[in-house]
């Protein structure tokens, strides 16, 4: 009798929500409280990512106002690097403390499992050393241009070795993205992009597949194992970064470290900048795990907007015409991303 | 049993194409040869519109390396709407000859259907009023991009006063356009618009807002009666247009008329732009009729930018990469209009 009366209660309330489901002309996606946590969890990394990228270009201005860098850049890269892996190290103990180590907190891995983390340093190393050579071809402000094919090979190859499908409707908002992205760069000396050499469109192009490469495979990485501690994967993947930028510093500023020590010419501004690229290295690699590679380029791409926008207050810029086109390009992208989601 | 026989037929005809329906998946929504001979017209007359616009814009550039205008604007003005009169006149004559003079080809007219025709040459005449007065604001090159506005405003008044929807694609897709044209005719001083005073924009909305609204009304006219004849319909907006540019002469350049004569300083490219005028006034009332606003609005866009690739070709004109962004987010956009229809 109880149990008959909880069935009939169900059906009540099943058949009272068909109604209202009928009355509003169609039904109700349900969302489970699971989606709900995850589409939250995407939200809060993809917002800090977008902050984080934001306030890292305003700090790169700031820094550049106050004064020439002083520092050795790769020993400030090596400081990133390590800094994440000690942020990395403390979260793990802390989740230790609290849960125990389990078979996908622990730190210790298979070969096999350590073996692929290695891959994204070595092709960002690998298009890093590359920028140095690009300049003979390109001048600075064309290279921030040319840049913005990084957006169109992500796209490329998220779809080629992700085998994610975009609707239509989503690659047609990420050509305007990238499109937009470039618009609101130009300034009345960007034309000179158009007589960049053969060999400098190349160099762009393969550099844009580094870094694209590099991004999707970071992504592929993080969701093979999809129960496996984030700060685990973290872990392994800036330990590798922390090698190679031993050997960047090593190849490049071996003297001068030598000489004048690791942390010369090191300002406040530059320990900011450290702490702010560390929490943004880690925001990224969320992004790879709980979102995606598309997200990414979205979210930095907005947050190249929001700095222009930052910037207009705290250094007295001014925004030109392209960069209100630009803008609202960029913004139609995102919201054509939103609603053309595959169904 | 002959009837019975063709039933059959008809029934076994209809199950073989169900079943290749079936067989795709999905069925083939059926195009009535009514539905395919509006889509070819609409097709046509929108082609010939881009062409004829984009060949005006080029006999523009042409005229202008053969020197200043030396004829007056007002009277070529004049005879470009005679021009459209006479060809009107021509058809029907031809089409009387033909079908015989009809309750819908008849050139006559009550009051209640002619009434309206001044409107749209009245909202015409006003904005080329206003356009002497911008420039007191505003330079020329600051108003070309100014005038991008008239895309919104058309998108707006072809929602509001003609009631028809375009779905939230097609948004999206006519605020890009307007983004997109605007960047295509981005050059190094284009920034200086930005600066333009509160009259300037105020006066720039105001045009918009005219040349908007005579496209909608003409749409409205023409549309209101669907078997009329269109040549009919031209005959009458042209008449008027006649009327309202001989006030022109008088106001503007009566003087010179009286001691120069009419077709004073008229060439050979001067005659050319008469008929390459006359023929996409007459392309724009056939895209009102038999497509719409927004059609037309896509079709100059697409003008525009097919201009810029033959000036490159006949005059060596450099494009930009701002052209070059521009013209990709206005093909994304026609892209976009083709597949966001209101379902």
């Amino acid at each position: 009798m109880e149990y008959r009366k909880l069935k009939d209660q169900d059906q009540d309330e099943s058949s009272a929500s068909e109604d209202l489901e009928s009355l509003r002309g169609k039904p109700i996606p349900a969302i489970s409280p699971v989606e709900l946590s995850k589409w939250k969890l995407k939200s809060a990394v993809t917002i800090a990512l977008t902050v984080l990228t934001s306030s890292q270009a305003i700090l790169i201005v700031w820094s550049k106002r106050a004064g020439k860098y002083e520092y050795s850049v790769t020993t400030a890269n090596f400081s990133v690097e390590a800094l994440k892996c000690a942020i990395s190290l403390a979260a793990l103990a802390r989740i230790w403390r609290n849960e125990g180590v389990t078979e996908d907190n622990r730190l210790s891995a298979k070969l096999d499992e350590v073996i692929v983390y290695p891959i994204p340093a070595f092709l960002y190393l690998v298009k890093n050393l590359l920028q140095y050579y690009i300049f003979a071809y390109v001048d600075a402000p064309g290279y921030q241009i040319l840049k913005n094919f990084n957006i169109i090979s992500t796209g490329i190859l998220y779809r080629i070795i992700l085998k994610r499908k975009l609707s239509e409707i989503q690659w047609a908002a990420f050509i305007i993205l990238c499109a937009g992205c470039t618009t609101a760069q130009l300034n009345p000396k960007s034309d000179s992009v158009l007589q960049t050499p053969f060999q400098g469109w190349v160099m762009a192009i393969v550099m844009a597949l580094l870094s694209g490469f590099a991004g999707v495979y970071t992504e592929a990485i993080m969701k093979k194992r999809p129960a496996r501690n984030i700060n685990v994967q973290n872990f392994w993947l800036y330990v590798f970064g922390m090698a190679f930028n031993a050997v960047a510093i090593v190849v490049q500023d071996f003297d001068a470290v030598m000489n004048k020590g690791f942390f010369h010419g090191y300002s406040f501004i530059t320990v900011l900048m450290i702490f702010n690229h560390a929490l943004s290295g880690i925001a990224v690699s969320m992004v790879m795990k709980y979102a995606d590679n598309i997200v990414k380029v979205y979210s930095t791409s907005v947050a190249m907007l929001l700095t222009a926008v930052v910037s207009v207050f705290l250094f007295g810029f001014h925004l030109s015409l392209a960069f209100f086109l630009g803008s609202t390009v960029v913004s139609v992208a995102v919201y054509l991303h939103s609603i053309g989601k595959v169904r």
